[in-house]
């Protein structure tokens, strides 16, 4: 009955994998980048610096609203000793923004200015040379570094760019991810379920992991258990993309064709990584393009796409994934126990008692959703580390602001579901508090 | 020659402002939703709790590859005692995620099967009800609240609506923003300048903090300074959006009709906000509409649209911002004065000096593009404040993770376009240096 069956012959260290295999790709995907219209460029990445073509201001700029003149006819004015000017021959009127001509050099605020009859003013200080104008390239010169490269465009550097007078700039290129889902019980979502039918809600997280560090996704639909329909699916997607993420047929049942297949058609690097969950990953290789099998619990799934799905991209695309990486200290609720064999990443709750975080370990099923929803950050615990005592500080991975967790109510206990309504309510209850005090300040205060 | 001009007759504070202008639109735009696919939902806010349609696993499952028996037939089974099974009769195989048929309730891993001839196997361990089995519910039960109300969408979340059997989700409508740029100097990016005319650059940088957070944006192209052109552009972006910006003719200017536009088309609540940059705001109302006046400078209009725009976009989206706020306590490298009488928002660049952090404010004017492009932090020196002395301790809001602070050169002085190249080659560097660091602890360390 049992003909064909995987086995891992040993795991590899997930450093060492990450290592490696990203080496071999870093070659691969580097230097590819594209020209786009500014407009299209936020949050994309430069593939060079960037500089200006022109000034700003691009010509001698009034800073105020007033009167435009020559300083040196201004000297000496004083209270005691007012000066007359006459409109067209000694000043014009000028508001901020509007170009100053050769003629002047300085500009008098409207607030400082006595108009009398006939077009004459009066003014009673004395004005220097360049005041109050914003002279050509103030903010930017000709010539300056806008931005640098590997730079992620932001809103305000948008505005930069265009004030430099440049509307198309070259950003790194988007990689393509080819995502496939496999095995004969995976259904497309809103499908009539069967015992046995599993819903792909896998493909959907993974496309969405892509384009929030900047990719793009492209989501086929599930392949049965089949070797020639999975061969040339796996072909298809290869042809189709930069990478592709095979999900599930990647452990070692009888039906998991993955990583016999990536070997028929090009190289498995790793098949087995000390994770736990998430061991079951297949590092390949096909036609000089990375393909990832990924484990099919959603746990080992977002894990293991996590750990080298998510680095490929983003090295792909020059962003510095550590920069964003957000690390917090707090105190263990309870003991965890972990075998010495893996490196196991351990989903927490966050709650503030007092001015202390306590971090309480959620389910830690493969198969648990629900917990990669609850979590707030993730615990590593190393390979060679049975397991880490309650009361003890750890440091933990964020996965939301830690504003946002403190303001959350601390529940620890069994799985009820009042405890989701009254943590519902309670935020809706703060925030009413929130502008009711607000409002006090305001009133009151 | 001077026939109009707007006079602030006073200025209000930032924090009155803001409580009634939000008290006026927060019931405006409050609880509108609509029902969008899962799969377009990544970072939109529901508007209801989700609750699960259907168990997950809707069926009982294998947890593991291996055979699936009634437990009772395996007690007693022990090395010194070993148990043989017929498959078919007392097992059949399995593998993970299968469904487990009403005969059986348990699965013995496939590593501890031992093959016979003619379909016989062998345990020696006895199994116990439910061993290695997920069964219905284990997960996500019928009923379970899945996500609260009011809360953003991640990739994960997305996973665990599609696991619940839904397809479909009530989320808060996005904010539509009129972006109205004004001004007869004013061109579109690209057309060739004349001096005195200015490129609009706020208009796209709007636009994008719309995106940024969430709401949906149109961006309209320059219009004269004509009362008659404006109106009729004024009431059109009315019509077509939830909310109207108006970029520039907010201050106090000849040609700056804005204010009386406003007034005459609706009502204004202030002209004048005790900030700096950014005091020409204006705050008002058309057709039941928030329309707001913004200063032209890119500072003001940064600062302005971020204190008075963005929040109304992520009020009606109920995102509550406080939350992804990150403050950082730094060291001042020097004395910064300011008014009495506003507050005021200073652009700081944060550099790491041995373990403390130092934050050297970057030039004031409310014209300097490049100050923001630059800032790490934004420091608010509070009204009826004179200043704060170098080397005080402060609070700065960060504009960009902290760890990507940490890894950039700091470099306080003049502007020198080859501290602009050390910094990008500094970069590329740091990388190298990573890497190779890296690769010394897999093969040596």
């Amino acid at each position: 009955m049992k003909t064909e069956r995987n086995i891992y012959l040993e795991t590899i260290d997930i450093e060492q994998a990450q290592a490696l295999y990203f080496r071999e790709f870093s070659e691969l995907y580097k230097d590819k980048n594209e020209t786009i219209s500014v407009y299209d460029s936020m949050d994309r990445v430069t593939a060079e610096p960037i500089f200006a073509k022109i000034s700003n201001p691009h010509y001698n700029a009034s800073a105020m609203d007033g009167i435009a003149v020559d300083a040196t006819i201004t000297f000496g004015a004083h209270e005691r000793n007012p000066v007359k000017l006459v409109e067209g021959k000694d000043f014009v009127y000028i508001d901020t923004g509007d170009c100053i001509s050769n003629k002047h050099n300085a500009v008098i605020m409207i607030e400082d200015v006595y108009p009398e009859e006939d077009g004459l003013v009066t003014i009673m200080k004395a004005s220097y040379p360049w005041e109050h104008v914003r002279v050509v390239g103030e903010d930017i010169a000709v010539g300056d570094m806008i931005l640098p490269s590997n730079h992620k465009v932001k809103p305000v550097d948008i505005g930069a760019i265009l004030s430099a007078g440049i509307t198309e700039i070259k950003v790194n290129t988007k990689l393509k991810v080819g995502i496939l889902p496999t095995g004969t019980e995976i259904v497309n979502p809103g499908t009539v379920l069967k015992p046995g039918s599993i819903i792909d809600s896998n493909s959907s997280v993974f496309e969405n992991m892509v384009k929030e560090v900047g990719g793009t996704a492209k989501r086929y639909s599930p392949v049965a258990d089949d070797r020639d329909l999975l061969k040339r699916a796996f072909l298809k997607a290869v042809y189709e993309n930069d990478m592709v993420v095979i999900n599930a047929g990647s452990s070692a049942g009888t039906e998991d064709y993955t990583a016999s297949l990536i070997r028929e058609l090009g190289e498995v690097y790793f098949h087995g990584i000390a994770i736990k969950p998430g061991k079951p990953t297949i590092l390949g290789k096909i036609h000089g393009k990375a393909v990832i099998g990924i484990p099919g619990y959603p746990v080992s799934a977002f894990l293991s796409f996590r750990a080298f799905v998510v680095p490929i991209i983003e090295g792909s695309m020059r962003i510095d994934r550590t920069k964003e990486k957000s690390m917090s200290p707090l105190i263990l609720s309870k003991r965890v126990v972990s075998a010495l064999k893996h490196k196991e990443y351990v989903r927490i709750k966050i709650g503030k008692v007092g001015d202390k975080l306590i971090g309480t370990p959620l389910s830690r099923g493969a198969g648990a959703t629900m917990s990669l929803v609850k979590a707030d950050g993730i615990l590593e615990i190393a390979k060679n580390v049975e397991g880490i005592e309650a009361g003890s500080q750890v440091d933990v991975e964020l996965l939301r602001p830690i504003k946002s967790i403190e303001k959350a109510l601390v529940s620890i206990g069994s799985h009820d579901i009042i405890m989701d309504y009254v943590n519902d309510m309670m935020k809706r209850a703060i925030k009413v508090i929130v502008f009711l005090q607000h409002m006090w300040e305001v009133w009151v205060g």
